[in-house]
């Protein structure tokens, strides 16, 4: 248990403003831990383990971190926001489970995924299993308001994950097209971490739409800042190979800009590797050429930081406060961020 | 929409008792089929097609069939019931779905399953999608008791999922551990479908613990029934061929026995058709021919009514109405029934 608190702290060792937004909120952070940790106990063995490999890879827990960090702001002085964190954090790595599967990775943050560990099946029905799990805390809460935001958000997140499926291999996405996929996918979960706090605080409504702006714009800044590292990482900070996107035939920003911006050769390179998927390692290093000629890795970044700009005004309604500070901190780590 | 109801009016159309059940609940029906409809609508077409394949084929849908009847036999006066219903039956459906990709079943109710006319990652997301309509739906019910019944339901399920699969192929699981798979993995819904009645209807406590214990042994003798069918129906009329669970390695009671049964010989062939998974067209008429020498189909069917009986039992307290004659009549349906 302690060791999953060690390896967060340790995927921030290089960002001092996140150490600092961990100790503001560790107490809270550990009890977090620890209620994830109790829901994954069951009799069939292969639930804990196929949970706590994941779990013990340690993700940057930026949901969960979220939503205490927002009850905070929010002076929620109650204990739901423990459970509300758990949940969507077990939401989270359900879908984690599913994904790996959906997208045959054999890595997830850095180490074999589970469903090379164990098999696919595992992986799908554990996901059920932790996506149940999330549902008895987030019942726990007793709060309505919660429960609506939370099931929607499950929906929407799977609804977007079938649009990227939809684009997957189809290089002539639209930005438009995209930036819709990761609403969904990606910035509906990070949206509903944000507003839970404010449910159960009962805040203002307009303290409501602030954390909804916040939540979603961070974290469409995150994925396209995921996305831009994809192509231009340090593959030993990352750690993980770059091109993942590309050898999977995930259409993303820094590609579909290439696309529309290239000439005829090199659309029909384009084409060929993702519409008829021919994919290696050389061609990689082609598409990121061309990545590269028409600065689309910058036009990712500068659009990640427009909405981490807007992230950071919806905040601008509340008072200045440490925890305050520290969200803002945190937008910009999730735009800098080299992992 | 109408042909759903067709469609599932012609699965018991030698069953007057069933039809005569389908016509007394049948405006409310119609409800939970064109609720169910609304669920599956999405810009993503991905999810309307998958989802609407897998509806179409029509399956029993006794689920919502026992929502319905007990709310009645509840007295329940509201309009959550429809929302429960089809809540229910989405859970259901989306485990289907993740269910023919774990065990690779080319089929689903005589036609093609869905990850075989699309994939395994549409049925994959398509079903979490349905589960967050699911939840969504149950939200709606704004009961707090019937969200905490169906997310525990929901984590149930998936665990005796993970504990079949752990147990597959292994031709040593005992009676009891079946029993313990199929209680999570069956019965707990057949329960759960029941119970929400009596929790919305706000209904005394021993009627809730009466629908508890009646969906549980009715969802027993529902799948002791389906799994000596596997062994023993007539393939014309069971609209599959039989042989299934042998195929997948999916060890069930006639086989069980079959292998407690068996003499030295039997149980080493066995063991080979299990464990070492050496299985063909010829080694089933094998299995079959030992499953015949030790009678351990009618010991399957002879356990099935022992649980119709109690759930039968179960009821009793309920005042004679046509309700409770129909339910009465729907335990005997279950294990009489061909297909």
């Amino acid at each position: 248990m302690g060791n999953v608190i060690k390896l967060v702290k340790n995927k921030y060792k290089d960002e001092e403003p996140i150490q600092k937004l961990l100790s503001l909120i560790e107490n809270d952070f550990v009890r977090v831990n620890n209620l994830i940790n109790e829901q994954v106990i069951s009799q069939v063995d292969r639930i804990p383990d196929v949970s706590n490999h994941i779990i013990e890879l340690g993700g940057k827990r930026l949901r969960p971190i979220l939503t205490l960090t927002t009850s905070k702001i929010c002076h929620y002085k109650g204990d739901m926001h423990i459970k509300l964190a758990a949940a969507v954090e077990l939401m989270h790595t359900a879908t984690l489970l599913h994904d790996d599967v959906v997208d045959d990775s054999d890595f997830r943050r850095g180490k074999s995924a589970s469903h090379i560990v164990w098999d696919n099946k595992s992986s799908i029905l554990v996901g059920d299993f932790l996506l149940g799990k999330a549902f008895q805390l987030m019942v726990e809460t007793k709060s309505l308001e919660c429960l609506k935001n939370l099931s929607n958000a499950s929906a929407k997140i799977a609804e977007g994950e079938v649009m990227q499926l939809i684009a997957s291999d189809n290089i002539k996405t639209t930005e438009d097209q995209y930036m819709h996929i990761i609403e969904a996918k990606t910035a509906e979960l990070f949206s509903t971490a944000c507003v839970v706090s404010a449910l159960i605080a009962e805040s203002k409504e307009e303290e409501i739409n602030a954390l909804i702006s916040f939540g979603k714009n961070l974290g469409i800044a995150f994925q396209l800042k995921d996305d831009a590292l994809d192509y231009s990482g340090d593959e030993k900070i990352l750690g993980k190979n770059i091109g993942d996107d590309f050898f999977e035939g995930k259409v993303t920003l820094p590609i579909i800009l290439a696309y529309r911006r290239g000439n005829v050769s090199e659309r029909e390179f384009l084409e060929n590797s993702f519409n008829n998927k021919i994919r290696n390692k050389d061609l990689l290093k082609k598409a990121i050429k061309i990545i590269n000629q028409y600065n689309t890795i910058n036009d990712t970044l500068s659009k990640a930081k427009q909405h981490g700009r807007v992230a950071k005004d919806a905040l601008a309604i509340f008072p200045e406060t440490e925890f305050k500070a520290a969200l803002m901190k945190l937008v910009d780590f999730s735009i800098i961020r080299s992992h």
